[in-house]
């Protein structure tokens, strides 16, 4: 029996396991069922593994309200329910996201707001439903919102993003804390502290806190540290200078997690130790009862609770010309980058396993790729798959959770994937699958 | 007046112009209408463009079936119409392609169907519908779809997909032609050969030629050329070792496109005399009257007939800390990776103009970026635009007819954008643009 019928626990969803029969369950369910029903692709949503991550993201930092569930990574009504039942915040980015809390009943107050381009609309609607936090993005905005908010006779609580200048170690696509992108107010030259000035020169916005952002999939401590050390700094010189000690700090977050068995996970608390400790002693300082740290774990919860179970269908040795890898297998699932994107998009890594069996062959040299008409529907780039591994088996890769379903589309026609929940031997569709009927709608006649 | 007003004439639209107004039309529709009607982004199709490059391609390689519209690149009911209007053969590569085509009367002989995973049910629709080619892609498939015809009662016309070794000079995701690659049959290993003796041992298979892709966005005509010759080389040989003269070569295309000012176009017209002189060499040499060749222009069609046009909101100045650009504009459009994943995935280009006015100031360093929560989702990168624009004006990007709309996502919750047809004066939407409760009616309660 070969490593690769482990599933390595750190990189699986807590409840998934390979039962006696080879066959891999998630929450008691076995995926192929899951893959019969509700056809191939199919993504799998372990709940209790969602929820035990809302709840240790939770314990690290103090209270679930300080916790922000990250909407653009997975979000539909039934996450913003659970979110909602764990008791922690929801951040949304875009109008729609925000509709569809609202659809959820997810309470307003604990919602937070970004986005770099918010339209007078969806600051309208901000205002008009009551959000916890607009994070204001630019100064054009701080003006705008003011004057939505006067309009309705409202005063909105409001955090300001700042760009502390921070480059964090991540893939260049996502890193978010350099000078040269688009979201933020910088620090460094100033502008932050005037934006800051200009919040409480607002009549119709209370300025609450500042928010700060390193990055996304980020591992290395010393970024989110030295982050809000910056920050800090702007804190202090708003005490100082305008008299004003901020009741918040949201640190931001993208904390990383483990993709495949290499990866070693972050220790989330121990950051929230060095974060916590680090604004406490800017609190003892200015003698002032610390601010409440916000963070936005991003992926970290949605990440991990989720599988994408693919029957494989065509399968090909091809001769390479390479010295390194001279035939490489070939596994062509019916899904692909309209699925999954992130391999494309980020160059990202995932593991995956056949989960309908015990597989004994020796490993060989494997690509997973997908159905898509473009060479570049690549899943998993360089594998090791075992060599009796055959049309009709089926795969399935871990940490799916997050960017995957959100970033999905419908190349070559593609239909998104059912979402189904499972939980203690139960199963719950989340989300249909789309069909055809669906696209063909859109087709004015 | 500066530059800025012009609309480069090998990259926009046939049939867009800059009015005496400033305001930017395409076939006599101005494009701030359009944002204004259908919302912001839309994408508008110049249906004269798009039908005369249709023409373009038809009268270069002699006849309209013998050109194949690249379904992938974007397809919809009326696409498949205009397509079908002019003449052409259609490429379909997954069985909701299939779908689309049909329901649109598509008459099915003169569709090809590609896929590196065609699954049975779509083997069995692509017989059962009398498709006029299915291009073969693995031996696998060569045994399954033979097996279909069969129980179907029916010869189904097949071209084999050859992988003839040559790497043309394209985006690395995007190549198709060098061997490590999830498509086709290896003709340096000999399987290519292997696989046209077992088509004809097949009874209900009818090998009618052979196929071969060397990229797609290929502007080096020596790709083209180097894969005629080698695939001709494949045919002499079954020509002379299997008694065969195949009716039809499949050279593929994916021609490039001119996406920005400095790009040239691809001389279509000489590469089509080339592919035509090297087969008719060949076929003077074994004697035989030239097989009939076939190309998929791919992008090359509904690529240029279109712009997508957005309204402007957040404009941000950004101190970035770097020499060459010490400041750079941030313009936010409400769209952005979603409805055009290109830059993101493929670092591609595009030529952005402003089309609501005329612009009159110095130009300065800019980026055009969309309003998704991440900080990759950029649409241009570097830009050189007037410091008179400003929140509230339109900017369209061109060229944006193949592969924004069939890659678009709904990341954020983005809801797809409407698509509009134009010609002579009049708009006819062609797909609605989507809402919220489109995105909704995936949730199950």
């Amino acid at each position: 029996m070969s490593d690769f019928n482990d599933l390595p626990a750190h990189v699986w969803p807590r409840n998934a396991q390979r039962q006696e029969d080879g066959v891999v369950t998630v929450a008691g369910v076995p995926l192929p069922e899951l893959v019969e029903e509700f056809g191939s692709p199919v993504m799998v949503v372990d709940e209790d593994d969602f929820r035990s991550r809302c709840q240790d993201m939770a314990a690290a930092f103090g209270a679930p309200e300080r916790v922000h569930y990250a909407g653009k990574a997975f979000l539909c009504k039934r996450i913003a329910q659970w979110v909602n039942e764990e008791g922690l915040a929801l951040d949304v980015a875009s109008h729609n996201e925000l509709k569809i809390a609202l659809a959820a009943d997810f309470p307003a107050n604990r919602i937070t707001v970004h986005g770099n381009n918010k339209s007078n609309n969806f600051l309208t609607s901000c205002v008009t439903n009551g959000v916890g936090h607009v994070v204001l993005d630019s100064s054009q905005e701080i003006e705008l919102l003011d004057m939505v908010a006067r309009k309705h006779g409202t005063v909105q609580r409001v955090l300001i993003r700042v760009t502390p200048g921070v480059d964090a170690h991540t893939h260049e696509f996502i890193a978010t804390s350099h000078e040269d992108q688009k979201f933020g107010i910088s620090l460094a030259t100033g502008e932050a502290f005037a934006a800051a000035q200009a919040c409480l020169n607002a009549e119709n916005l209370e300025l609450v806190g500042l928010h700060c952002h390193v990055g996304s999939q980020v591992f290395d401590a010393e970024g989110f540290k030295l982050a809000a050390e910056r920050i800090l700094g702007l804190y202090k010189r708003i005490h100082n200078e305008l008299g004003m000690a901020l009741e918040e700090l949201d640190l931001g977050g993208g904390f990383g997690i483990p993709y495949i068995p290499t990866d070693t996970a972050l220790d989330v608390n121990a950051v929230a130790q060095d974060l916590l400790h680090a604004v406490q002693l800017v609190a003892d300082e200015l003698e002032i009862d610390p601010p409440t740290v916000l963070v936005e774990p991003g992926r970290a919860i949605a990440g991990p609770s989720t599988v994408t179970a693919y029957e494989i269908g065509t399968v090909k040795d091809v001769v390479t010309g390479k010295g390194d890898v001279p035939v490489r297998r070939y596994f062509s699932v019916d899904g692909g980058l309209s699925d999954n994107i992130r391999p494309a998009l980020y160059g990202a890594d995932y593991d995956a396993r056949v989960v309908g069996r015990f597989t004994e062959g020796e490993l060989i040299d494997a690509r997973i790729v997908g159905s898509h008409c473009e060479s570049g529907d690549i899943l998993i780039e360089e594998d090791k798959f075992p060599s009796d591994v055959a049309s009709g088996d089926y795969v399935a890769l871990a940490a799916t959770g997050a960017y995957c379903y959100s970033m999905s589309s419908r190349y070559n026609a593609a239909v998104r994937p059912a979402v189904v929940a499972v939980r203690a031997g139960n199963t719950k569709p989340m989300l249909r699958r789309e069909t055809i009927e669906d696209i063909l709608a859109l087709d004015v006649d």
